[in-house]
């Protein structure tokens, strides 16, 4: 019982931890854009965590963690059922490491963060209707299932070698991450973004909010990644802890490193992009990494970070907040580093770790291209070239950010 | 002594939560507000915290909790008075929830949150130093005379069938709302807020900071429900939490529909107001209600607030925040909810609760009119005209909330 | 083992708290400077935290806490070397309050803080190449190995009757504060500051942000004097907690108080700094002090602060957010208080900590001499004057902080 308490009190910190990623997310995905769609970016992080939560307790949770199921899909029914006992209390038996409620809220606040990744790379042109429609199906059923093939026990979580994803990389960060790129393939770069073949610099409008974003999300890392060890075990927690904090630190130290080396100037958004690779990078195996491990996954992600920032804008895709380099390129190389570095490290680990990210993204590609297709072919999914050009603030929202302040024209 | 420190824990981390929400207040009025009364506002705030803080050990603990004493008005004496142990030490049999001085920090930071509330109400227009000591009587005295009439164990805690408020939408919330409506009528409404009649909209200046607060303040709602518990008992802490963000949820969603469906604007503040209506809605009775209870409360109060806001202006009264909608309204509708919803309902609970919010609406209004109207007649409450057209931020302060840029003339 | 779990959690908590002051600390010098620095402002702060931690990895730790040795200066080797058990496990029989990854993780938090303070100090005008060496040398070396003098078990914890520094007014404050004077005066003020002589006040772009910031640190502080005790004691943290926010509390009234009588003005700058004053006045005795105390510690750091500022005004050094004041002023205070109140209040005590006091300014004015001035006499440690009043985020990073908004000329 006393354990149960402790481990239930850090299972709860953690909850509220994960909870404020979702300013920091905002935080960034503002600052890195441009004022003229402030509003609706916060309309739409602020849709995804409110809908999100009603979503998970509606259908999410039951989908994720439907008890015996195929592997593939199940549903345990609407609604939350807690467990009782037979005097009518909450059956505390249920976990030693966290009760029901805790179970479901701490899960419920990882569920909106997918669509939030997919929020920053579609900012600045998406409509917000069909941006809701996207979230409503992706939160409320993709999500949940695809977390179910792992974590709610699947078909990857019983393989000879089971798939190994600690706190998300692939079922958190990827899943995000793919859909983000099935929607700027379909959305097209915005107005200005690509200027007769050639990129051209968007920068973003408030700096300093982007990198409190930055800050806030580490912040929301010691609960994302230590709230993932499902109790307080002390040896677990604070190994994740240091991993975690460490490849933070050692992604944007290299990527900072670089991208000064390549661009000959000091750039804070690669710093910050940097350390948020180390992050998504060290997500799935932070409890099986030494420190050491830990300092090099997380310099390899920075490293890659300014590879693949410069990479997608070759291709054209237009992603304003750089969501599919931070969270699918190290969702990738953190999902397959497990089989490469730490306790796990294997051959026969590292291929179900492939298996693993195909297999995400199999079902992400195809239900995110479904979904944003038919939106697409039906009641479109771009905004007008006069409302993107005038900004979606005054169009969608009939509100300015800052409408005291003279901004320039552009 | 291990489920001491482990609850102590889990008092002292929804200490720092509440705490913090004084950040979130802070952003959450200067972001609805104008930039040239930016100073003005956060000076208050700052104000608040650290006065209420030390009002609150020199005299509102010993208001608030008397001890034994005829259940309208108590005192057991000016300071603190930590209850010993025959060697000398802290006292740790005090409570097994967490300990004397836990005790007082957790309650501090409650107290301040009353005058907060009126601030926002206020704002623009009222002279600083009437301000300042309204808000040491309000909450240095009046605050925890009221409070300790249900948590000091005072008349409305010994009913046959108690007056119940789990964690304070009537103790603190309406107790900050009564004053607030009070206020804003003797003040009267910003210059050009009702020009020849009509309605104008005075446009916040910083709506990302007003939605940072906003955010901030459903992470500072952990620790203000949670904390209420006053332990960290897994079953009650953990439904607290759930049903906290669930209604937080639920009332955004709904405000933002039906504003939506009534402006034809996908309006954020309404979003936000509705997050902030759900959250002071299920406050009465977070740890009384299902999920599905608090989905219903928090969706209510959503409604609530859309109607109320434009109900507020139709009465002219000018509350630049929506402070009455949220922390009156809702914080009514959520003390009478305690009766129709949950494990309380009953005509004798609804009954009570009525009970409850008439005597706090009959002490906060006679005192606050009672110092408002008194400071009205002597030193004046508002500032002149001119300082009121120029921003409070250059006559009160000497200071520029943004001396860099350039801002529009209005 | 349930209490190491719960102490643990304590400390992981308190941790993160820490490590949240670096957005503090952001966001208060950004918000106290001009906006034409803030991404260098932004770098600067980003570089300490993540190469602070790997510095701290590298070989920070182990100077800090060599084991056995001979006070002065030793070494445990590099990088981190967990006690195991045989078995292979992290040995939890480290300490009863903590693992030995979050032992390192929690002084590592403390540890980059020291350069923090140091860059305030020097905004607007060092060039951030030598600073980040100044950064490497001080965070990775100098401020370990002083240290190591007290927390790490050296002479100065060793003297018949012990230094006592609970958490930090000298071993981190004045750290911090010692190199800032020297950093100053080898490299002058701003340009504009003092002209033909006279004081120019040279206003902060963003007091919101900087507001925020010290409500951050303040909430940081939770964690910074509440984790030092080392375990989640009931009655140490939560005193702990108490004074310290009392402390603030009382800091920033009388800071206010003081300033608003010599300047006719209600400066919030003042209140802001008066908080911070206040909780470094506290840091050194947190745990040994009454509430009463703790008020007037407060009180004496607030009015100091108001004075120190004037007076580093006077002798010409330009320190554009007041660190010197809060920092090393008010950590010397609250260092040499600890003989003057509460439970150890001795003469011996006072000399002793006067030796403290003492020894942190020999070896942090002659180390951070030493490194300053040959990099003054090699790189140069100033911008151009060009860049200076350019600024310096066009220059040295190509970028600009608010892109969308129109500046004023100055």
């Amino acid at each position: 019982m006393e354990l149960l308490t402790t481990n239930n009190v850090w299972m709860m910190i953690c909850t509220a931890l994960v909870f404020f990623m979702h300013l920091g997310f905002a935080f960034l995905e503002i600052g890195l854009t441009r004022q003229k769609n402030t509003i609706n970016i916060l309309f739409k992080n602020i849709f995804i965590i409110t809908v999100g939560l009603l979503l998970y307790c509606l259908v999410g949770f039951n989908l994720m963690y439907p008890g015996d199921f195929n592997g593939f899909l199940g549903f345990a029914g609407f609604g939350l059922d807690a467990p009782l006992t037979d005097a009518g209390a909450l059956d505390l038996a249920y976990n030693e490491g966290y009760t029901y409620w805790t179970d479901f809220l701490f899960q419920g606040m990882f569920a909106a963060t997918a669509a939030t990744i997919v929020s920053g790379a579609v900012a600045e042109r998406i409509k917000i209707g069909p941006f809701m429609i996207f979230t409503v199906l992706y939160v409320g059923i993709i999500y949940p299932i695809a977390g179910s093939w792992k974590w709610g026990g699947g078909f990857l979580d019983s393989m000879e070698t089971p798939f190994y994803d600690f706190a998300g990389s692939t079922l958190v960060h990827s899943v995000g991450g793919w859909a983000a790129v099935v929607a700027v393939c379909l959305l097209g770069a915005r107005i200005g973004k690509f200027k007769d073949g050639k990129l051209q610099a968007i920068p973003g409008h408030n700096i300093p909010l982007a990198t409190a974003g930055v800050l806030i999300l580490w912040l929301g890392w010691f609960g994302f990644n230590g709230g993932s060890v499902l109790s307080a075990d002390p040896e677990l927690t604070s190994l994740t802890l240091v991993t975690t904090c460490l490849a933070a630190a050692s992604g944007g130290v290299v990527s900072a490193l670089v991208s000064s080396a390549m661009f000959k100037n000091l750039d804070l958004t690669m710093f910050l992009n940097g350390i948020l690779g180390g992050l998504v990078g060290i997500t799935a195996g932070a409890d099986q990494m030494s420190p050491t491990d830990a300092i090099l996954i997380g310099a390899i992600a920075g490293a890659l970070i300014v590879f693949a920032v410069s990479f997608i804008d070759r291709l054209k895709l237009d992603d304003p907040v750089g969501a599919i380099a931070v969270h699918l390129i190290c969702g990738i190389w953190g999902t397959l580093a497990v089989g490469l570095f730490g306790n796990l490290a294997s051959g026969a680990q590292f291929l179900s770790q492939l298996i693993g990210v195909a297999s995400y993204a199999a079902i992400c590609i195809v239900s995110s291209f479904i979904i944003i297709f038919i939106l697409k072919k039906t009641v479109g999914i771009r905004v007008s070239e006069r409302e993107e050009l005038e900004g979606l603030d005054g169009h969608e929202h009939g509100m300015d950010a800052y409408p005291d302040f003279r901004m320039n024209e552009h």
